[in-house]
């Protein structure tokens, strides 16, 4: 995207999105997440920040999760600015800046937390700064790094976490690494308390794991899918915290996202994944970071691209501008 | 398909469809929809004669519905010709002429539309001429021309149209065109009315239109998956008319149908759709037209591609032969 | 796998499987089903053996299901082994062998056919023998050999076997031959009464045969998706039987089991299939084979072979455990 | 097609090909090799028949090749019809008439090779019958029976093959049956001397076999690659003979054609292909058969699709026109 | 990428190319061709300009070259910077900057040819403006209009194209437009002499239109590939005119290039390629323009598109810096 | 693979590979390389072992290397025993024994190079032990601990290293790792002199400290493609050596070989890497070890996988039965 000054460069500059560009319009947006128009994609004007980190090294099977990404960027471009839950074009409304992507730091997994640290770290603290601060990865692995920035940056006492994930992830070690995407939550626990949903693939170790801390809650897909009880334990979870909404997608089901490394049958539906943000966003104090993480695009599907950077576009419009009442028919 | 004149040319010729050969045919079908043997693929004896038409110029994003009318072609190949739900082989008992596919013509969209209105028109008026044409697509921008065609052929008074679709489609110009695929629902509501169901994706300007057009109603996905309420709307919208019912299969959920431009989450389920096309086709005065459009096949991937061949499969069905009212277990 | 006496030539030696090992293990476990360790993998051990039959020779559309075995096998070293529903790993509780593939023999299908049924035959009144086992396909039309196998090692009289399937198999002869995959059930009732779950493709002569035929129990998809009515018939009908349970994997809906040669729309779910499964399991007096067919796997999509590899693992626990009470939440 | 009484039924109909026609075409020319306008595909008409066998029987790894006549076709509707090594356009001056698909026959590979023996058969003595019958595969195995029922129909005195393979194919069985891909040129060897072309796989025992039977000369990749001294010899070979050319598309570079099952690498350029069909044409008394088979398709990649049509379109013009002199560049 | 002003905001700063990043880099480059840094990237500083131009609307077979542009720029991003041939980074040398794309425009075809022919005459009289204007494609119709903007932007007389290609594009019009991708060479002849090279599909009208026109001169494929003669031939057509060089990529040899619509065997290799490039570079007064068009990116596959980017990358070299010496060994 | 001792429980045991295997057999090999039977693959008796390396952790682009090793295996199974160049079958002639994979290590790229050390080290002083240790990838930055474990286990003084490659790898650092794909060689040299073949993508600074090293030889990718000139440098280099032979397979050309990371134009023909592999084996005086890296494969295209697996198998008949005098024609 040519800065302002460059204008004169161009036969005529963008103005506004895709969908309802203006006539005059020559060039297509800036490479950004949803496509934003320059100004709304500004950082001192944007209050979401999107932060992507193709970063992928303690997988063993099922490669792909550094693309994601990109792949999310890319769909994110078709997606329609206006939404009719909002009644209006809620990210041209908060205004969405898209970071450059994080270099990945390969001297160790925990070098890499620590540099996603001082990234999220320093982002908060910067000035400008993002409200909410939207991380695309990447292996789930990320999130601890994530977890710890925030932490540092602000206050941790009121910090929680939501999980939606179909692996509990609370490994203290896997395949030789404490920083293993099998070992997210785990990490994330020496940080707050962790509120799992969809869980389908727990270790004996975990179970046993689970079983004694009492700063994890797991929700298992067959009750997270079977009915919305839950819902009202996770209002109770996050009421009065700042939420870290942390999306696995391998979370949901695997009809609707076969783009994950280990796709476990019997997920969530995205439905059920757009209730629990919408209970996040409703009873929590606030959403400062939410990541999407472990989308490994499949060549030539782009359905799993698209729902991602759909449920991002989503979960940014309910956190900065809260649920809305159930829009009525037509 | 060699003609009959040709037969002493053949050891044997072919009879039946695939799953029900004699053992004496040595070749399969020809080419054609479903693989209809000669006799009831004959234009004089099919009451529904397939009209493919891979045209495809305005799509910006998820290129490939060029390849879905061959796509359906070659799928439907594999459609078992017995239908539990009508006790007998429907296809086979109405029958079904598959026409060559039309020439996209690339001066501009007008000019396409143009052209599927003629051929339309040319095709309703012709002699022999279908009770029922299928047409295949191909972008959506087609169903306009198919609109036209129809309108012009037979008095127009009494058609309406019903829209299964993800998308309002109800721009009046879209990156330069009226005919874009984003226009296809407003240029039919200059031909007539139309009731269009599945909506989750409809811009700032198109909401407003909705707002004051009487002549479109809007079921949007939520409404249309949650629950079957909006049928009775639906058969009081068709009643005592002629519909052409046009179904954009991204109006399905992307778990069964992947295989479109832009797949969002949220749609309606096989069993849904063919509520739709029941109701439809028990309520209306006739169903002289239908489409199927919009897919575009993913390499590797037949089960969309199979899907699509099966409903246009139903459609037929329910067309000509009526609903029947549902089977009984076993 | 290094035979036990090589591990002087192996630094250290695999002992548990990928999500368990210890620090120490160098190795991954050999190629089989699971990633099993050497001692619970060994056939004296083991209570249920693995069969791959990588045999596909009559199929004319959507090739592929030669390389389903390799498939399930791959993706199986992915399943977690710790399953919440039992409370432990119930394969490296009841042991795991994995024989070698079977030569496919293509001097005609039925010679393949009686190559099973000899094969199966030897390897259940062999010497260690397995309780239960486990046949991986492979196309339909082999599990005629095996249900021979079986019956001819065992009395037959208390045999029956229940069919999830999209097709009702009852073909006399399909393309040629009466060993084709469409005429698998046919054959097999010449064995045992069946009871078919999740039809919804049924030829005019196959409805025909049904009807006259009181060995054969047919269950529409319709029938199963809409209700779980039908699980007490299926009780009732497994009742103090010893049951053969077929899986084609097409019964499963499209959109969680793509992977298949006609993906008919309107299929069961993951959750369905375990309710068959855990009656089955619960009822019958025994359940000595199960078999898992007609996978095709996808290039690049790997969520359908890890859906079948877990739903073998998940019907070896409840074959070989039981089924347990439903786990309560968290 | 619609035969020609129906043209009333169609605005107007198809004439030329795609690359030339005229304005006045409204619809695509008939599903057939080439798109040939109907009536240069007349069957009276066409000196060239196109007849497509998708047979797979015998393959136990890298199915597909029952998908590769239907590829070739699809592919073949691209090729330009003029060519400059002939300065016309030469399947529009010589006639192509397409065949519907054999069905197959899974009765036994012995049963297909029967009845493909009794389908080339009664083509070639049939009338109107073609004076070039070109073969789409399938599996090589096919060629045995085209070869029986070419020498059945004709004198078989003057026949010979030459074959283009990475594998001899000699085996005397293969995997249970003598009619195994594996045998293909075994099986021919019953009809007529061989000579092969491009050879790089072959058994100790096919190896062993070749040094004691002179109705067979193997050149191998090697040779074949490295320099043009074979093809003096081949032209020895096919002098004064009727020649049947069978061409395993694994004898090409698997750099120009990886969609084949085994492709072996160090094979044939394109331009070595045509010199040997060049030298076949010029040098033979005839040809009055050849195939193209072991197309599998590569979901995604229409490159070897493509060229394997525009290699049967070249070897027609060649056969049935005779080579030309080389082109002068510009 | 967020401008010089928010630096505050970051971190900390890109600074170098993926390859020699420095340490303390935490962000990646933004997302444009090379990845090159702000500093180089700057259009005021930046002697190449990179257009991207996904358009693509008479495609009847073979889509996605929209998906072109996209899938060059990431390519590119792993582009090794320094270049062996010359001895350093050029494109860090000379600088490159990346423009946001075109719109597509879907009036007609002849709109958007208009529409690319203002776009380029703008952005070469614009101010700052490129030495070097890189149109990054799309379908080849695109090089009409950015001939015709060109030759506007500057006196027209000394200008000449070279154009690599498979096929001639000499066509008039083509389904039904005198802007597809069939008559883009014929359009450019209204602007200036054409020098083609590579070509093996022409039709006869197109053969009959060369024989006559003066402005045109055709090097088939088979000359091309077989000697170097023809080097001479274009190094006196161009010498002292100004060049645009336009690089349908089906000019290359499938064997290195299959992602485009049709693939034909025969063409030119990777070394050949840049033998034109470079006598165009050496040998002409000036190449103000090129163009790499026709990617039609194949799903899984990477090696087309990192060959298309890097011979862009290799062209900006040898235009900007000029050709070497061939380097000598090691 | 059943051991030995339950043979009772199989009906009858493998006893040959697939090309050959006798009629009594009833189930395939086990799942090892090259599908070598029981009594061939069994460690104290085979001379070549196979060490998968699925390891993949520093890698930012073209992920997928971590699936290589099964890839290959896979392919292998349908390689052809029997070799012309040797007149025998050379795996069943030496043995051929494939050990486990190793598991990969995630605590840091330094852990698991020193992992691999580790068990090359103990493997090679084991007992039994191979003479030909050849070793499968995973991402090239391995073999820097497979040549220090050679080196730790045998006398390092004779020890060189040939690398084929299209990268130089010379890298002291790399994304923050010393131990990523590309400082390979640079880690190797700190054991041993390397001779590069095929580089054509190289540093500033790599190119820099070639200038200076004397212990690395670079043959760029155009010398090595152009002439065989340097294979009398390589002979002397290699000369009373002994060799560890390492194969980037991206330095062969993306023609043959477009499943690598980063497919750079214009790299080694099929028959220039068996020269270079000829060479090493008649010039040096061993080659204890080799390894093929950084397969990583594309979804539904096997030629690569395969081609892997047939360099694989070459190379161990050249290392362990010397070159043979090129073959005679036939």
């Amino acid at each position: 995207m040519p800065p302002a000054k460059e204008d004169a460069a161009l036969p005529r500059k963008p103005r506004r999105t895709p969908g309802n560009r203006d006539d005059e319009e020559v060039f297509q947006p800036a490479w950004n997440f949803l496509g934003m128009p320059a100004d709304r994609a500004a950082p001192e004007r944007a209050r979401a920040w999107v932060l992507p980190i193709p970063y992928e090294a303690t997988t063993s099977y099922g490669a792909g999760t550094r693309d994601g990404p990109d792949a999310i960027l890319a769909a994110s471009r078709q997606v329609e600015q206006f939404d009719p839950e909002f009644g209006c074009e809620p990210a041209m409304r908060v205004g969405v800046h898209t970071l450059p992507a994080l270099w990945p730091v390969f001297r160790s997994p925990e070098a890499m937390i620590d540099a996603i640290e001082r990234a999220v770290h320093d982002i908060l603290l910067g000035k400008p700064r993002p409200e909410l601060l939207v991380v695309l990865g990447g292996e789930h692995s990320l999130s601890a790094g994530v977890a710890r920035g925030l932490a540092r940056a602000t206050a941790p006492d009121d910090l929680v976490v939501v999980q939606i994930d179909a692996h509990a992830d609370l490994r203290e070690e896997y395949e030789g690494s404490r920083h293993s995407h099998a070992c997210a939550a785990k990490r994330i626990l020496e940080v707050c308390p962790v509120f799992q949903i969809g869980i389908r693939n727990i270790s004996e170790g975990e179970e046993r794991f689970r079983g004694t801390c009492r700063r994890v809650r797991t929700v298992f897909a067959e009750e997270a899918t079977g009915s919305t009880g839950f819902l009202d334990d996770l209002a109770r979870f996050v009421r009065g915290k700042r939420v870290y909404l942390t999306i696995d997608l391998d979370g949901l089901d695997p009809s609707i996202m076969p783009a994950v490394g280990t796709p476990e049958p019997g997920g969530l539906s995205w439905e059920r994944v757009l209730d629990v943000a919408r209970v996040v966003c409703r009873a929590a104090a606030g959403v400062p970071v939410f990541d999407v993480v472990e989308l490994a695009p499949v060549p030539g599907l782009r359905a799993p691209d698209f729902l991602a950077a759909k449920l991002v576009f989503k979960i940014v419009a309910l956190a900065l501008l809260g649920p809305r009442a159930k829009r009525k028919g037509s």
